[in-house]
């Protein structure tokens, strides 16, 4: 009796959990859910950041030219995605390159077509992995887009989205986000200070040699004139999206829910984003005598950039170190670009650039033990022991990925300036790029009372 | 020894999982609480979406009527929040109506009072389903306004907006996706193509063609002048704000986590955005010269319209051609409405009237029976094997609820107009809706410098 | 060979579960991660309310000052994350207190260093919860901000903001979520009609007393003038921005995924805001003719701001009459204060004062038993058969609320005052904050066309 008995509990307990799993999803695909969730909502949010640059960089720039600006977003962020879908995607996370070859380039997946669902061990669907990863592109090209402002033509930002979105953002994706050499070498970039930051300021900088200032910008004595922005109510605002899209971006970059970890990679995002707004803004009033708000508000974006790299990397006292001096760094390095004579409208280079180089160094000296082994990526930096060796990655990383997005660019654009033009006329330039490329004021009412914008 | 241990162990485990069961939630609710939490981020991504038609409607119309156009918004979405709360829900998704009936329409749960959580196998609560079935009915009435613009009376708002929640949408919303007979037919539309975006495209039109055209768009001869939209910058903003909700808009209409199928609808939904969005701009640049900004912005729209009701069930690159096709349909369809003396400032018949059209057909066209039995509505389209069945289908629904909405909107409309009449008069016009209808401008330091606005 | 096979089986039994179980997450870590998904997705969302505010202060303030309004918003919500996280956050929830100082206020984790991930049992990780407070504290802060606009001193910003986040929120934050004394008492305060709304209103009101009205405000009859807030577009979309974000902030304060029950927040939540857009609207085209767009905006934040005590513990037509009742006393309270020459540029006084009172009184009446009991909370209502035992609990909680945010903020503020100044001089406020605070105009082009703006 009690044979049968043991054996009746036995077919029970077999039985049991096979209805309840027959019916009811796996912990497996739970966990693969949450974090299909996750990632999904965090592509949403880094996609948001491109209403961000929207209103950046209409903010900073003139009337005359808001059409443009705001508009040629959606026509590049749509161009990059199907780029980026025949190509990048492939060029960074491809995984039919031989071996040797794979250290330098993805190949594989070009034009996309994913399984329509995750499969059985897949701790995401791929198809979400791609949305997130091509809002990744995208915002890197957004940043490109600063050193283009107010002078080039409509026609380079279609070839450049189509070059950038293929062969200069994908190589660096793959080096450190999709198994290349630099991951290899242990680099630490959670979420893009250097892959996403610095290639897009680089883009920039590039951009900027090659076009010159803007017209009114440099007096005959090399003195530089402010052309101001024409809404800081946009711009306070672009800031306020691009912080909350940064939640995405960088918690996000966990791609899973795990333990709550993501959490941890929120919280030091909130300090750093904190730790640069405040210092700028202080900086600049105690330089200038007042507190100057374009200053304020890209401290805020310095510190989000610095702490992208970090954020999963270091205590919460560190990232508002980091934050601190990348808002104070941020106003220097504005001041410095200005006088060498490269006109950046939208501060690119100090924004994304220099605090971008800050934040991805920042891991060889705060990067714990614990969090660079929780992560898997590296070892401690300086301060936790482990010498100068993870400051040398991120040095090298730097360096590396700095140069070939610059020298890619750079090559590319010269080569599209030769062959089709780069800069607008002087009139065109004068009397604004809506006009000029696209026919017809963005705020028709605004302009029309007083002619030709001024400047 | 062995009996006893094995009884212990069969203690054990009949013990443990009750024991951890107990506290822990089950599969069932687990999966449950994923959907939850999705559909709820979709709903409020959805919700979303209506500052980008405050946007959109702003940015396209002109300073005068800017403080009318954006604050009746908020009011509409209220006051349809009621009626459907009321009325409207009930209508689509009640399920009190005996079986004939329910072909045609739904009855119950008016004055909804759901539960306060999801029971035992439910899929989600009931509540958060509500929120976002919501949020579309007040999508498809935002649609509508823009043939309501710069003209009709206040008051018509308030009438309208209790008519198009109650008896107009909730009808279509029940054929399709309340169980009613065209959902019976195998009628594919994922999100909306036809439910949400052409009801509201077909309420546009019959307001607009009550109204007539806004005074200065047509000149004695019968030719068109552009009355421009008074900010470009709102109006790129606002199809950023758009593309984003629309990730809760079609992704969400997936109701389930699950194995990952949201992800593929996101991934579709992208690559048919992109796909408007370059068609537009590069057609507009061939056909006119220069890259127009609002033509642009229409394709990417139109690309999200018409990707809407084929997102889960085409391949990616059909993904592609349907928001390429809806790029190019929206720049010649504008033209036609403009020259048919369809005065349509938002371009709603196009965007979502042409595009909602379109996107609807493709299904019939390039389904796939894959997708098709995954998602478990209709059949495969033409190019995968199955006739024009499916094409039928598709083209029936169109028709039909194209039909319904617009008769529905125009007898409405034309009894309202009779009785209340819908225009302001001439004079109020002239001098804006701002001033005409709420007292006060919505730019006051932008307008008194000139008096009152041109055009 | 039966003893073998069951012990074969048991075997298997055991190890089954155990391999899943050792692979995949438990269910207690996996319903840990959808709570912590949904309150990091809520935080985001609430911080997203910024944008609201940035929208809202500018829209209704002039353009002369617009820059400073905006930009100021990005500073202080960076140095409130600071303090909140060096002190603020310790002196909520630290736990270290004696228990009979722990009913005044909290003590221990200052300068939060938290766990990195979430550990056995617990249902969230503290480090989402902390960013989930934080913007709960910073929105707080906005809403004061509103008695500041226009004349208020960039200093009197940096060290108001100091204070709030240390010694003004947090005690009444403590109070009533940190398991403080009005907690015991069961005071209701579902997500903060009082702890975040009326804290806010009442150092809004400090500072508005102590500033004195704008110049231009009030004639030497004590008659009022209307001084316009220069954007109502801005005003629309920052109402939409703060509906969208208050799902976060009402259904994130669950806490919880659990059986969905933050579903039925959501749900009450959009039918108050919708009761009090309608109200509102109606109210003010009743009794001043015109349908005004400031009253009907306020109308819905007042409707959000009542439902946000009480979203939890009523029936769904109660939510619409609280939403209803909200939006009629904004219309009246703004006239209210007007008329005692409090000048309240963003209605701060009425919709997050007087609506915050009425919200938290409304759980007094309308509260259900079995809602009480769900949440776990405080009583039922007038209405449902308790007496006025709640209501009585409710007024104390409003009472004691509102008297310690107003007294510490006088006090605080009237140190200020004296020892470093509060407002700017008249030539300051006349040419605007922008050019005396900032030394940029916001609005560069726009103001130097006709020199410093009027009024």
């Amino acid at each position: 009796m009690v044979k049968k008995s043991l054996i009746a509990l036995g077919a029970l307990l077999v039985l049991f959990p096979t209805m309840a799993f027959a019916e009811d999803p796996s912990a497996a695909t739970l966990n693969m859910g949450l974090n299909a969730l996750w990632i999904m909502v965090a592509g949403v949010l880094v996609l948001l950041m491109q209403g961000g640059f929207i209103l950046l960089e209409t903010g900073s720039t003139r009337m005359k030219n808001a059409g443009h600006v705001a508009g040629k977003t959606i026509f590049t962020v749509g161009l990059c995605s199907l780029i980026y879908w025949a190509v990048g995607y492939g060029l960074s996370f491809g995984t039919e390159a031989s071996e040797g070859l794979n250290k330098f380039i993805g190949i594989g997946n070009f034009l996309f077509d994913p399984s329509i669902s995750a499969g059985d061990g897949e701790n995401y669907p791929s198809t979400i992995f791609f949305v997130f990863q091509l809002a990744f592109a995208a915002v890197s090209l957004s940043i490109a887009w600063g050193g283009f402002a107010e002078r080039a033509k409509l026609s380079s930002y279609f070839i450049y989205t189509i070059l950038f979105s293929s062969v200069v953002y994908p190589v660096i994706a793959h080096w450190i986000w999709g198994g290349g050499w630099l991951a290899a070498d242990g680099s630490q970039d959670y979420a893009g200070s250097t892959v996403v930051h610095l290639t897009g300021a680089m883009g920039a900088l590039a951009a900027t040699i090659l076009l010159k200032p803007r017209i009114g910008k440099y007096n005959k004595d090399g003195s530089a004139n402010q052309i101001a922005g024409h809404n800081q109510v946009f711009s306070a605002l672009s800031v306020l999206l691009l912080w909350v899209g940064w939640f995405g971006f960088n918690a996000g970059s966990a791609l899973s829910v795990g333990d709550g970890f993501f959490g941890y990679v929120a919280f030091n995002t909130q300090l750093g984003a904190a730790g640069g707004a405040v210092a700028a803004m202080l900086i600049s009033w105690m330089f200038s005598g007042k507190a100057d708000i374009p200053t304020t508000l890209n401290g805020a974006l310095a510190g989000l950039v610095a702490i992208t790299a970090s954020c999963a990397y270091v205590e919460p006292w560190a990232a508002v170190v980091i934050g601190l001096i990348a808002g104070v760094l941020v106003y220097f390095s504005a001041k410095f670009f200005e006088k060498i004579r490269v006109d950046d409208p939208i501060s690119a280079m100090s924004v994304h650039g220099a605090a971008g180089v800050w934040g991805t160094l920042a891991n060889g000296i705060f990067a714990t033990e614990e969090l660079a082994g929780k992560v898997g990526v590296g070892k401690a930096g300086l301060l936790y022991g482990s010498g100068g060796e993870q400051l040398w990655v991120q040095f090298e990383s730097v360096v590396v990925c700095g140069a070939y997005a610059f020298a890619a660019s750079f090559v590319l654009l010269w080569i599209m300036k030769k062959v089709m033009g780069f800069r607008v006329t002087e009139e065109q330039e004068i009397i604004g790029l809506d006009l000029s490329e696209h026919g017809s004021y963005g705020y028709p009412e605004h302009l029309k009372k007083t002619g030709t914008s001024s400047m």
